[in-house]
């Protein structure tokens, strides 16, 4: 699982930083790929990255001000014209199908590969595949905007073959009971506890991502554990009264979420164009100050969150 | 009279070439500034030229493509944002109103100035100032498709003091006479005709930019006489039978009309992202054989039209 910063800046690009998205990829899982956001410029941006547009499967966007969104009708044009089929899952608030579908017919963009837009209606689980679950809650920004918190489902463990054979159960059809059911009869009449023939099972990797904001209820209950929080931090904490005025947060707010809701790293983002060099490092330090494992995003700057070893 | 090219390239944006954009800027004229097409990143691309968006008075668009199209809403909210608060004018094909009220209202983009949406009906002028009328026609794209024709009015001469004094006509209102009337009649009777006393008038300018379209009569037409004309040219020559069928302009194509309009200068743009640096001299190469003064635009050139000496 990793995570490619597109876009880390907030409000308009600036030549360090482009305006919002992120990627999150699954190369453990065929190389599926979700982004989170989509501002003016991602495509371009995604030309310096991995990141291959035929592979995406959704789209979060988190609200829908132009620096999170407007890239959204190029992307999916792009990706059409690059030749992908596959269906497209795009999620946020109510406003983004009218928007996506008055972009498309007005600029009389065809797509080839179908797509399938859900407004979100309230909080709760808003996407599930296979691997993962994804669900949502109202954070606090003047426009609806949305948190999402990304939990994989729990990796089964693997049957131990070799205990099975010794107890005298050879490799069949009834291996794949011991996957499936906690007791399991043998045909000599024996019943077997499945979990003493299976490895322990790993717990699934837990990833909150928090876009613009006030620090909010929601953003801590979507953070809770997480093993990665991705918070938004537009300002320092010196400009506390302007972070509340329009709705963001300070990086000593994004840390206090992440400390009270126990995550493991905290990644910030989405900056003030405001700051150069000096007050980003100054900003990243008021964070470790509250929260040691802060770190900062920077465009094309790439993380990867390893799977646990054990519960 | 200055042409900054703020992206040369066609469909999709590429590493060296931006999706179309391009700033026509007159530094003699208080530093107005108007833009013809706005592809998705425009706004970024301007970081890195002398262009300033509080300066843009107009936004000319040929037609609704995204390439063409979708960076758009993203100017007009960052003009917003850098404090300006003039009238800006958008002209473009209907379907204009709709995108932009869409987007904004959607994005909850709020513009502390005015804008004007002007939705061409027909063919003819669609723009005038002090200094510049503005005309358009319909042009063969599939889509809905307009060239312009900016022609710059003629720049009246200047008053001969000299020769004024003497002839015995000191400075004072009746100077304004002679730049108004044929015909001035002194207090003393003596009637003398202006034009002995005004240096001789200036032609002005006249540019032609002709975006997405196969070569047709309003092209050429546009182009008439032109000082500058500015065309697209997606393919090279042995690509003619795709420029046909995208409806697109091969480099040849481009150096015809040039050349049957009797222009001074031609520029090519919006090349198609799969040619490298090879072709692209290749492309230009051909164009120059039927039309030497062909030139070839890329990302953040800039050319200047200086103002003729005489007629
Ligand atoms: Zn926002
Ligand atoms: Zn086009």
């Amino acid at each position: 699982m990793d995570f490619t910063f597109l876009g880390t800046g907030a409000g308009m690009p600036a030549k360090e930083r482009n305006v919002t998205s992120l990627a999150m990829g699954f190369p453990e899982y065929d190389g599926d790929l979700w982004l989170f956001d989509c501002g003016e410029g991602t495509q371009r941006q995604i030309l310096y990255t991995s990141v291959r547009m035929t592979k995406l499967t959704a789209i979060f966007v988190t609200h829908l001000h132009g620096d999170h969104l407007f890239g959204l009708p190029g992307i999916l044009g792009s990706r059409s014209f690059q030749g992908a089929e596959t269906l497209l899952t795009l999620i946020g608030p109510v406003g983004l199908r009218e928007y996506v579908e008055t972009s498309l017919k007005l600029s009389g963009t065809h797509l080839h590969y179908p797509i399938e837009i859900r407004e979100i209606g309230q909080n709760g689980p808003v996407y599930e595949n296979d691997h993962f679950q994804v669900e949502t809650a109202e954070l606090d920004h003047g426009i609806q905007s949305f948190g999402y918190r990304i939990t994989e489902k729990d990796i089964p463990g693997e049957l131990l073959v070799d205990k099975l054979r010794m107890n005298g159960v050879e490799p069949g059809p009834i291996y794949g009971e011991f996957k499936s059911k906690e007791w399991v009869t043998l045909p000599d009449g024996r019943q077997l506890k499945t979990s003493d023939f299976l490895s322990q099972k790993r717990k699934g990797r837990r990833t909150a991502i928090i876009g613009d904001t006030r620090p909010c209820a929601s953003a801590l209950r979507l953070a809770d554990q997480a093993d990665l929080l991705v918070h938004e931090s537009t300002f320092r904490n010196n400009a506390l009264k302007l972070a509340h005025d329009y709705h963001h947060s300070t990086s000593v707010q994004a840390a206090e979420i992440a400390k009270k809701a126990n995550v493991k790293k905290l990644i910030l983002t989405h900056l003030s164009s405001r700051y150069q060099k000096a007050d980003q490092l100054a900003l990243l330090a008021e964070a470790k100050q509250i929260f040691p494992q802060s770190n900062l995003a920077s465009d094309f700057s790439v993380f990867h969150l390893v799977r646990q070893s054990k519960d």
